[in-house]
């Protein structure tokens, strides 16, 4: 971690919706603050009272275990009261409103709601109808996942330093994959230049307006890139009809560490997780040298309790 | 909150099962418990120490998250330790009886036992085999919820005061409702007056044992009512052919704004959640000034709070 | 409990396995420890602060609400923080591979990992993986149950005292059962001896290897017997053709309060439950005085948290 040069900036933002319009101090903010969090998570007591006699609620309506439990970890290391609230047998079910469940939630007294829904804006409109209480966007729709981003700038901060200038390269189902909006959002704030590759059957209509660029072969792609970041293949796209085979794809974009070796041997490789072995990521790579996916997941957990502490751990 | 009589009373229940027999005095004494524990949802830290080292089992055998996360934030918030059991690949699906459930919590320490069960009377069997534990009756079949009834007196009391002698309307299918049946005792057990309204095949067979009247007609029942309590229209009822269409119903009996300004412009209008906007109740009267649906919620907290707080905080 | 002579021995497993390799004198030690941990679960506030700021994860990937709260009570009475990991909607039902899962668990911070799976040896598979954390094996397919084999050794000796040389008979679908597995090695290292029983389809191949003997007969398996252990019978067995029926199998195994006062008037009767009352017992039996079912299900908190301390409790 070299020194980057962030001002001393006061935290304003109540909720994390999306990492759109965060400024770079903003953002290096949070990524000190996690660097703390992760500090304490090496000690054999993990656990401070920051959050005690608070109430987080994790409102899943996508089944999601990793992040889910990543968020219920942060919660209860800050010392939380956790409630998770899933959407099966739920009121929802009964045909509740999200509105209502979002005023509920807050008639019960929650301080903190994380939310993840299939819905583009999900997490913004929860916002919206609360009065107190913060919302923490866990991936809604297509459109963002803020936390993830986050934890994803923070693992390649830790290793590259200030990432001005730096050059990432983000491959898979781009256009499907809230983690690549949020990152490529991310990556550019800080001053990354970011170019992505996959099938352009799989890649977002205007890439341009999103100020980067797309090579679709691989290799050119990641020539000399800082990162490489391989998407998860979601299988059940394949009967779109838009997606090559597994196999296919991997022949053509599956990162080995073949390609690592010739295009930047010291670059860094980050999966979201969870891998598929074989398709997105060759298994010697993803266990490699090159690889910090464990860090990633590590990451998540410290970028979490960052976010919960500076959004919700002062005295309401 | 005006005076209400009550004269010093000792808690003496052990079990929260039915609110049948219950003096005045005896809620009146839980009321002002549950304005304490209301207090401390308002702080900053709302935790207190309470049942700190006690364990409370939620036993769910019909889903609801609703109820289970209010009962969840009650145990949490007095600092109880809190195990969500729920029937899905349980003992239970695997045959036990619901006896044997019961000796086993008990055996693996269980303080209290908050159980929902498709079955009437499940709440007392279990009560009847336990030696220690605490039963809280979150449900059972059509028979009994008093948690919901004793958190919806106590926030007509909030508003009106003493109960005795006030109004209160019940509207809609009364007969399949547990929520209903405990209501009218809670209510009657006040001093207050029950009307009941609704499709007269949806009403129980014996109005007159339960010591109300029943009006079909929604404006002769809530006319001068000091209380219009809606209930919940359960869309699986459709099927049974004892049910108006959804339609058929919000035009008859569906609460409007304007219902409440000609019957009684001060009238609270309660529910028990979660709400069909625009079937049993118009959208713009469960968020305007009547409503007092979300304070419902939060007293549920309060509430609950108060009964574990009566029944398992003394040292065992 | 009797004075057993137990050396003085220093704790130094890592993971709870399996019982096969432990010898005389760690089970012994265990089992005094369970006993201080039994004494602390009858005082009012039954926790106290060994595991705390230590994380738990219950990865349970067949449904066990039993085993999973009895984990999960053990842990937090020990202050440990808890995360419950189910397949359903996890990494895992999206193709993660258990290595991956593990890993995946120990970034996020994981001190100790609890996993039920139905595949033999994934337990083992998962310590082979983790560079830090406990694993505790809450059954692993057909093979192998320790944490109840322990409570069943506990409970046992808390009323035989030391128990070298005492009799017990196993009766039930040996074949199948992780817990037979497990008792007859836990049984036979204190220096019982063991009899099995049951329809001759449903024991192992060879039981000469276990160092066991077979007796069809029950009456004859269970002459002079200090514990009789019956074992769940699985109705979904019934389908292999290997099982006779219900009604057989209560008639010709099934025990009774007359067979008990014919074999032994002071034997023991064990069961893992949850139980089939009218199946592998009679109901009289299972709430009659010989019975200690409910005192293992008791044993079985204490036993989990003295291994949960022994192996987690030390600072890391």
């Amino acid at each position: 971690m070299t020194g980057t040069d962030v001002r001393c900036v006061r935290w304003t933002r109540r909720h994390v919706l999306d990492v759109e319009g965060w400024s770079r101090d903003e953002i290096y903010m949070l990524l000190e603050q996690a660097r703390h969090m992760e500090d304490l998570l090496s000690r054999p007591i993990k656990k401070v009272p920051a959050l005690r006699g608070k109430l987080a609620v994790n409102l899943f309506f996508e089944n999601s275990t990793r992040t889910r439990v990543s968020f219920e970890l942060a919660e209860k290391m800050l010392s939380a009261d956790v409630v998770n609230w899933s959407s099966s047998g739920s009121s929802t079910a009964k045909g509740e409103t999200l509105r209502d469940t979002a005023w509920t939630l807050e008639a019960m007294g929650a301080d903190v709601v994380v939310i993840r829904h299939g819905a583009v804006g999900a997490a913004s409109y929860l916002a919206s109808k609360l009065k107190r209480a913060v919302v923490m966007n866990a991936g809604d729709g297509a459109h963002a996942h803020p936390t993830q981003c986050l934890l994803d700038l923070y693992t390649a901060w830790k290793h590259l330093g200030d990432l001005e200038g730096k050059r990432v390269a983000i491959v898979g189902d781009v256009e499907h994959s809230r983690v690549a909006r949020s990152d490529i959002i991310g990556f550019r704030t800080l001053g990354c230049q970011v170019t992505l590759s996959g099938p352009s059957t799989l890649m977002p209509f205007q890439v341009d307006h999103l100020g980067v660029q797309y090579e679709r072969d691989v290799r050119r792609a990641t020539e000399g890139a800082d990162v490489i970041y391989l998407l998860r293949i979601q299988r059940e796209r394949q009967q779109d009809g838009l997606f090559p085979s597994v196999d296919e794809y991997h022949r053509f974009w599956g990162a080995t560490e073949e390609l690592v070796r010739e295009v930047n041997p010291k670059a860094l490789v980050m999966h979201p997780g969870p891998i598929n072995r074989g398709v997105e990521i060759e298994s010697a790579l993803a266990d490699g040298e090159n690889s910090v996916i464990l860090e990633q997941v590590r990451s998540g957990v410290a970028v979490r309790m960052a976010l919960l502490y500076l959004c919700a751990g002062g005295v309401a």
